[in-house]
């Protein structure tokens, strides 16, 4: 059996199916996609995912992408390893709820601000010419539009939404967590890894002006536990190559 | 075991949950919710549902709700039933792979237009004071934005991203089943009772502009093949209190 992990930094997609991997025990060749060099939209890359987006799980040959695919897919292929999700029909729903709601209603929000602060940056210092270039390379329609409105940047509109809808997750996790150890009851699961890897761990680091240990104390009580976990702190002590001066999702910068 | 099924007209989304039932030849007690009537806001309805969306699933008291949960919890709480999951680990992870397309890339660009012709007049042809009434009962501000977008009317920049959206879908089906039978391989899923609820089964009387004919007819075939399951005809069959002049989406207007 032969598991290899194509990724980039460990936060956000990259780090929410790595986390799995070490929870699970399962051994795994790392193999980094560098994004500062768009080795994402490069033809090797593509060979392997035709939407040139990390990242990505070859499983003996058998090609698994989108993280929730990914961590899924793991729970049924290595039924015997330690599972991250209820395997009870109730618990399972609960967890999938959650899942649901990061991935549509969180995850593109937190990422707008990462992307504005950070990915806008580097769009920029290329060069016109070579943009254009680096633009056709990228398979999805979605994302090409992403970055061409990172290069010229988000609107104050845009980033107020986002800003809401983070606001509005982190309530709505803070009174869940006033119920239930865990998002989707009293496990750690996949939930717990998702909501962690797209918000929970930067959310007080990237916004300040929301005073998260005031407003949601319970949240980073439980961010607290999810960081401390051996498989976590596994997963996030793998390398950073983002410039010093970029780290706004990872690091210290805004 | 008792199951209700709490749903709308047999389209979109109450359609999407109701069809497995039938496949699945579960005995369910169908209780309608009136969206005409904005029944889904009403004080009965959010005691079941805090989130006053439509469909729900009741099962012996457990509550389920959004389809793509309420559609795995209905397989993983009757395995004896038929399936309409694969049920190996890349099956299932075909099946949520496509899940996920629908559900965030095809879904709400469909439902922008059914909104735009059939909501946007519902909402105009309420007086001004009852329809502030009516929005502050709408419990999830995403709902309560769209119900006010559609009053004063979608963008022409919005209807066009939509309809762009919609036929990149179109073309990424057509083009799956050129090699496999149903979306997520050789057999019937969740993934296609996904995709025809919210497009396939109103693709082309919705956009004939897209010469849905020409342009996809491995798709139209497929919707043959779907339309002609005995439960999802049973499915289908079921009443439809939306006017005459405005069953855009269910009927023969556009």
């Amino acid at each position: 059996m032969t598991l290899k992990y194509y990724h980039a930094e460990p936060l956000a997609n990259s780090l929410k199916s790595m986390a799995p991997l070490f929870e699970k025990g399962l051994p795994f060749e790392s193999i980094y996609v560098n994004l500062h060099k768009f080795e994402q939209h490069s033809e090797w890359f593509t060979a392997i995912n035709p939407e040139g987006q990390v990242p990505v799980l070859d499983h003996d040959g058998t090609i698994i992408t989108h993280t929730t695919v990914i961590n899924e897919y793991l729970e049924d292929a290595f039924p015997d390893a330690p599972p991250l999700r209820p395997n009870t029909p109730e618990g399972n729903a609960r967890m999938r709820y959650w899942n649901k709601f990061v991935d549509e209603h969180v995850m593109n929000h937190v990422s707008m601000h990462g992307w504005h602060r950070m990915v806008g940056i580097i769009a920029r210092k290329i060069d016109s010419g070579e943009f254009e270039q680096l633009m056709a390379r990228i398979p999805l329609p979605d994302q090409r539009k992403k970055w061409m409105v990172a290069r010229s940047g988000f609107s104050e509109e845009q980033l107020a939404n986002a800003t809401e809808k983070i606001e509005y997750a982190v309530d709505k996790v803070e009174a869940q967590l006033a119920k239930t150890p865990w998002l989707a009851g009293e496990t750690y699961t996949l939930a717990d890894i998702n909501f962690y890897s797209h918000c929970g761990m930067m959310v007080e680091r990237m916004f300040p002006e929301m005073a998260i240990a005031t407003r949601a104390p319970r949240l980073v009580e439980w961010r607290d536990r999810v960081t401390a976990r051996p498989a976590m702190r596994q997963a996030l002590d793998m390398p950073d190559h983002t410039e010093p001066g970029l780290r706004t999702w990872s690091g210290h910068v805004r």
